[in-house]
């Protein structure tokens, strides 16, 4: 199954290292999407909603572990529990802020990821579709509020 | 980019005409994930979690138009304002409750996919990083509510 790029997504960070480790933790930083000319039509009414899912390629992951030790925990977990960008299929997924669209630019709001990272997809945020009455978090549960003072090492990426 | 399944989804739908729209139209739903073996280390802790973000690969649906008439409206709409499968990149993403996991088997709830859809990619839902405070849902805003009721018809597949 291949994918392809179809446009990038531009952000102050142009390493790894030092940036916020999510989204909620970068919930000021703004960044643009540019999207390729080619599908610029199908951007067409996303101006309408205020929040964005984006799909991206981790382009800076090489490879995966199934046991990793995340950022917000100091003991292993099983690489699927966590957020890592080191996976079988190395995609990303951020939920952000559309603050405008100009044509095929958009501005946004809450974005954690290298400068230059390819984008896979745009999907609207739709609260009947995403937002869950969630009862349990497992080991994040005590760490999660962590998320906006933490900033990521060197341990993802290059490897 | 290359991806590669890491196993696949088992539901109750054989065909995805009929099918729920998305999976708060599909709340009751149970179905299961079947990890391949080569990953089963990595589902390790996801049982401390009341929901997962599951990414799939749309395998059914070949080409897209970026302009399509959602199940969920009258009007021709931007393929990125929509949740359409016939996309650049036909990756589908669904947050879904987890019931149990023995081994790497994991029982859900609240799936709409065709049964034996390629899984791509399962993460941790997490509230800090995937609830937002969404203040519009463009043309959807109108119509969410339908979700509930609405069932899919063909256009979307194997054309």
């Amino acid at each position: 199954m291949k994918i392809l790029p179809i446009g990038f997504i531009e952000t102050p960070f142009n390493d790894s290292v030092g940036m916020p480790i999510q989204p909620s933790g970068a919930e000021l930083v703004k960044g643009r999407i540019i999207v390729d000319e080619a599908y610029e039509q199908g951007l067409t009414d996303v101006e309408g909603f205020s929040h964005l899912i984006l799909l991206y390629y981790f382009h800076r992951s090489k490879g995966y572990d199934l046991m990793v030790k995340p950022f917000l925990d100091d003991q292993q977990r099983g690489l699927f529990s966590t957020r890592a960008p080191r996976r079988p299929n190395p995609i990303g997924i951020s939920i952000v802020r559309l603050l405008s669209r100009s044509g095929r630019i958009l501005t946004i709001q809450g974005i954690d990821v290298v400068s230059g990272t390819p984008l896979i997809d745009i999907k609207p945020y739709v609260p009947k579709f995403d937002i869950k009455d969630v009862t349990a978090s497992g080991w994040l549960e005590k760490n999660q509020n962590k998320v906006a003072s933490k900033t990521s090492d060197s341990r993802f990426v290059e490897k």
